[in-house]
């Protein structure tokens, strides 16, 4: 993204402006071109980008001006504390997991794929596709656009059970990415104050918007199988919880997968309750040994809510996810996203219906698959070979992660640091525990950039292991 | 976007399918071109129809063939009833505002401006452009894309008083839309059952948003010069708020701009009682008559929460609002955004900076008040003349709306009804009430398809006000 003859310009530029007075004109575009032989494309990029930072301003037809530079003076924003309260929450936006590494530090604490492991071609011919179609300058209907709520009911209806009857369309609920969605769905079934059940430990970001909606989590612990469905019911009587958020296919951070004995039995746990099971199939595209069956898929009575993204498998960028919900608990979400955001953007949905429908996205999903064995195996062997202090719990058969306890006695702090000042990022576990973490756990994500760099950052998570113990 | 020979085929094929056993295989593309005498292309595109809405699937490299046939059953969601509790808000999401007319329709109702106001080539050069870059393959920042807060930062610091410190770009939050801001500010700012001071009427995705976060909204009557200054202190005074929610820039629906003494002297109130005023300066790109100011430019000790929104200027499909706070509030909205969306399409943030940063932009707003200036007054010359009855409460020096007072003896269901079966299309005025209405209302939006449709929409409207008074 760094263009570096535009940067040069906007540099020069800069010190300049510094020196002018307010309202002095700059030269021409022509001017700068010969001055700084580059091309008028260049020029005008480096323009834009003062212009941005709020240092020249263009009347058009006139010319390029210095701003006039404003005064700054300390300001006293205390009064604030009195307005505002106590906070609800106080989770730092500045997540672990959101970190931007170094250029040379090998990063095994982010949770998105590498660009590399996206369907870059698909990506870019479908937004090309979506910016000259109507949806570019059109308003999408408040629970998405109609042919994309059927691929995600025909999904999940491929799935369904035979005997049971396979969701509609309707019963479809678009949202701009599964975070704003989980929001939606703990304030509409579960509501401030009230209790909800989660795996320990579980997706921080399933943490964090509970946190945020003032739900009450209640831990359950969750062994290799998944839950023991006898917990479940346990805390479903004695805490009279109406709803149990979990991810029964390749959970994050531990990659677990319910067994099918567990998935059945918890299902007729939460039918016995009267209750809800969240179900966050965030892994459905990265199955590795074997193919993620959700739960919603035996169910058509209302009791799984069911959420599945496309951002981490389609891009980032392309921030689409989908509820699939019935009965009034779907009226309930679907009037909390029209509340909270009203609909999504057209294009990044026409993008993504474009993607997913193309033959190129299953040849996609098949080469992804190898690519996530084989990292997930690399790095497995390297941490067997240069780390065997750190206990991995269990080969996933699909997500992006592995989920290592480190010895009692480690440093979790120091470790981290350490690694960290020998460029391995590495995640801290603590996050994912929704009550005190049990143990100096670390998250290491196998789909980041630079893959040929997993023994080296083997040996130096074996090496930092042995200093801090 | 519909596509005749493939709906064609698409049907043809529904038929067939409808009469086929489960697995039974469709014939090759190939076969089909054959067929239908279509192009490959034409072909795909109805197999990718059926493909989203269930009935086929494709197996690459295999063919293509038809799905099961799932059994439907009728479902009981009457146990979802206890698990749910009383709904927190009972606003449909079917919103009078976001209804689709019907083709020959006059579109008064809707809320947001045709595609003929809308810059289709900037906006289709930035999204063909965005699709090539990097940020359609990676992730945003939380807060933001710098460049994009930089200049959203800029616009607001181009207006700033002389002697009041500018706003930085790190003051700028990024959102996937007004509505979701809004949402945010109520959660961080005022939270669950406090009182929030609101123009009456206002905004109906105001109320929205605070009906469903909870807040309890205190009406303060607006008037043609914005609210009464001892109103808003009173109200402060007697509720113990501290934050008043207003658009003092043509607010939506009145058009109503505040005098200069009016924003000081509010501004002044706010202060006092140290307490936020939340401006919306949702139509800061519609001014007719005169430019918007926004009071957040008189403001730099974090009193203004101040939000804007590209969706309605650019496009409804590129759906990027920004917040500007300082100090605390900031940090908190900030995390309830972190919490609820975590960060917003990079792609959506970098063509919409592409757009506003282009010399094209000018010329399309200045091209945009001439358009609204005679579409506004069109309308208000064609009521005149054929709607004697309907009362203009003022002329709007921006925005996009008309808000009509009807004769008090008006049955404003009838009204609207019987102005729908003649194909014109009106909001009543209820929504807009924080309260119960003053009075029979409606709302005209000047910014929809068809502008010559005026006068004769205005002769319905006057015929049907005869019929019903």
């Amino acid at each position: 993204m760094t263009n570096d003859s535009s940067s040069r310009i906007s540099d020069a530029l800069r010190d300049w402006i510094a020196s002018a007075p307010a309202g002095a004109k700059l030269p021409s575009t022509r001017t700068l071109v010969a001055q700084y032989e580059a091309s008028p494309v260049t020029v005008q990029k480096a323009l834009r980008t003062l212009t941005g930072q709020g240092l020249i301003e263009s009347k058009p037809g006139v010319g390029t001006f210095v701003r006039a530079v404003r005064t700054v003076k300390p300001s006293d924003f205390g009064w604030q504390t009195g307005a505002l309260g106590a906070p609800r929450n106080r989770f730092s936006p500045a997540l672990a997991v959101m970190r931007a590494g170094s250029v040379d530090a090998i990063e095994l604490h982010a949770g998105h794929p590498d660009r590399e492991l996206l369907p870059e071609r698909l990506v870019r011919a479908a937004l090309a596709r979506a910016g000259r179609s109507d949806t570019a300058l059109t308003r999408s209907p408040v629970a998405g656009l109609p042919e994309l709520q059927s691929w995600f009911a025909a999904e999940l209806a491929a799935a369904t059970s035979s005997g049971v009857t396979a969701p509609l369309a309707s019963d479809v609920i678009m949202l701009p990415g599964s975070q704003s969605g989980l929001s939606s769905i703990f304030r509409a079934l579960v509501t401030d104050g009230r209790p909800l059940l989660i795996e320990s430990p579980s997706y921080w970001g399933a943490i964090l918007a509970a946190a945020q909606t003032g739900v009450r989590l209640i831990p359950i612990t969750s062994g290799p199988l998944g839950p023991d469905p006898e917990d479940v019911a346990r805390a479903f009587e004695e805490t009279g919880a109406r709803a149990f958020y979990a991810q029964p296919n390749y959970a994050n951070p531990t990659g677990t997968q319910w067994s099918a004995t567990t998935a059945q039995q918890i299902l007729d746990v939460v039918r016995t309750y009267g209750a809800f099971l969240i179900e966050d199939d965030w892994a459905h595209d990265f199955g590795i040994t074997n193919d993620p069956t959700p739960i919603a898929a035996g169910d058509d009575n209302g009791h799984v809510v069911y959420i599945r993204s496309l951002t981490k498998s389609v891009s980032p960028a392309l921030r689409v996810a989908a509820i699939i919900a019935r009965g009034p608990a779907k009226d309930r979400i679907l009037a909390d996203q029209a509340a909270t955001s009203l609909y999504v953007s057209g294009i990044l949905q026409t993008a993504a219906l474009d993607i997913v429908t193309q033959p190129g996205w299953h040849t996609h999903l098949r080469g992804l698959r190898h690519q996530l064995r084989s990292r997930r195996d690399l790095l497995i062997n390297s941490l067997a070979e240069h780390a065997p202090l750190a206990h991995l719990t269990a080969i996933p058969p699909g997500g992006l992660n592995l989920w290592l306890r480190l010895p009692d006695t480690t440093d979790l702090t120091a470790f981290i640091r350490e690694c960290e000042t020998h460029n391995v990022l590495v995640a801290p576990g603590d996050g994912w525990f929704p009550a005190e973490p049990t143990g100096p756990f670390i998250r290491l994500n196998y789909s980041g950039p630079n893959p040929g760099a997993y023994p080296h950052a083997a040996r130096i998570i074996g090496q930092t292991l042995d200093h801090t113990n």
